[in-house]
């Protein structure tokens, strides 16, 4: 059957242009191996989604996710593995060897935690090594650990993890730690955070599990040892496009292009929207709003073909 | 007192931008005449605000308020009449004469209905001309009115009135109705509600009170009448910006043009998001996406300066 529309992705991008192609009857597929991507993740409570002062992101991603349910649109929780166009068709292929067919496809798979390529990262991911703090914080408790990363997501990552954790340290690359400024009082006031900044991260070691990371201080400086258990890795993310590399163009941060307006990739009736793309603030607001604008342009440009 | 910010507009990309500044420790002041702007008028319930399956423009834009004075901002209830920028200063003036200083801007003022422009329209508003189906729509109980426009908006006043009104018509200057397939599907089970197409308003009537709309059926017809006590204009919408004509460029259709990552306008330190702006999708949650972006970007440009 050849569908109007296939959604890639389940977070607040994908369910919004879902909820808004639902809307508008089209005859929709969302297809996402989960919903929420990292909100469901999100280590402290969101409290910057307007209509809500403060929803922890696994509780606001499931109203979304009934609010989609309530819709007449199909969902499917698998993979996407890869895109294609032949003609005016596209083809999107799901990791069960799945294929459909649709006129018209919406990109919002998000975004990857990004990983610090060190020595012993690798070897010990689900052994002291971890990007989820929601996820793995509750495994540490009163153990010493470190967040890499002095960004929102660090600090915010940090603070979560104080309530657990005896004593976290945050390691931020450069001489100044980015976070905003609520978020570095918090740091300020809670007594078992200690950021360290120009630490270049070295190494991770252990024996079964983490023991220890090793940073440099600053560029001349010599290398240091901090006895930690667990290692949380909050130094960005990197889009989720492998499915998709031919049928469009990328940014620098392998981000893709968009039109700002539409939110159409390169390729006619493929869009994309929220985190994957080059829009600059990584919000949950902004990708819904994304997500909506898109699915928009999506209907127009299925109106236009007819 | 210099402020870092004000933020002109209580609408949905206002609120956000507050929300936001305020959580960066942004000296910040939002100015507004009302809260809400176009949402807290709407007729029928929103349905695609993600997070709410269902809730009215006006409880939510309630929850928005409430969320905003839960922050550390201060909001002033008055209309700005003048923008200005000396050197790196804006100077910010009200309708009841105080002048306020910051070293950013942003104008998140919404756009005002259209009119009609036809002869009448003036002479009878409040007299059965309205621009406000939630407003003035409660008046008109078992009455025959018009809504003129069949775009969405002209679509929910109508399914909104028909639960009031005996009889409503809606006016469609084009040959096609373009409201969503969902509204239309909506018009077409309630009982009361006929679509009329390529209707050219020509003089709208009465006496002390409307009686009667006048238009013309297609480019060569002639002119007809329809007995109406109420009429409703639902065509669109005119961008709020004549406080700051010198300072930003405009499209065609008076919307500020921007940048798109930033929603800065041309002049360095204002910013604009929302319905005022060029952005094509006018929905509230892509306005309040907007309002984060520019909130960001404004707190960046704040940061630079120092």
């Amino acid at each position: 059957m050849l569908l109007d529309l296939i959604i890639i992705g389940g977070g607040p991008a994908g369910i919004t242009a879902g909820i808004y192609a639902a809307r508008k009857k089209l005859n929709t597929l969302l297809i996402s191996k989960e919903f929420g991507g990292q909100m469901a993740k999100k280590a402290v409570a969101i409290e910057n989604y307007p209509g809500f002062e403060k929803i922890s992101g696994l509780e606001l991603i499931q109203k979304f996710e009934k609010q989609l349910r309530k819709q007449k649109i199909d969902i499917e929780r698998d993979a996407v593995v890869k895109v294609e166009k032949i003609d005016d068709k596209f083809f999107v292929a799901t990791a069960s060897k799945i294929q459909f067919e649709s006129r018209a496809v919406i990109v919002t798979s998000g975004a990857d935690p990004r990983p610090l390529e060190v020595e012993g990262e690798k070897e010990f991911i689900g052994k002291g090594v971890s990007y989820c703090t929601t996820c793995d914080g509750p495994i540490f408790a009163n153990k010493i650990v470190a967040v890499v990363g002095g960004g929102n997501s660090g600090f915010e990552a940090a603070l979560f993890l104080s309530k657990i954790a005896s004593k976290i340290y945050i390691l931020e690359y450069g001489p100044k730690a980015m976070a905003d400024e609520t978020n570095q009082k918090m740091v300020q006031i809670a007594k078992n955070i200690e950021v360290i900044t120009s630490a270049d991260i070295k190494k991770i070691q252990g024996d079964k599990f983490v023991n220890s990371i090793i940073y440099r201080q600053g560029s001349i400086g010599e290398n240091k040892t901090l006895k930690v258990q667990g290692i949380f890795v909050e130094i960005g993310h990197q889009p989720a496009t492998s499915f998709i590399k031919d049928l469009v163009d990328f940014n620098e941060k392998d981000e893709i292009k968009i039109d700002w307006q539409t939110c159409q990739t390169k390729t006619p009736g493929l869009f994309a929207s929220g985190d994957v793309t080059e829009v600059k603030t990584k919000q949950i607001v902004v990708a819904a709003g994304e997500g909506a604008k898109a699915s928009i342009a999506a209907y127009k440009y299925l109106n236009d073909k007819h």
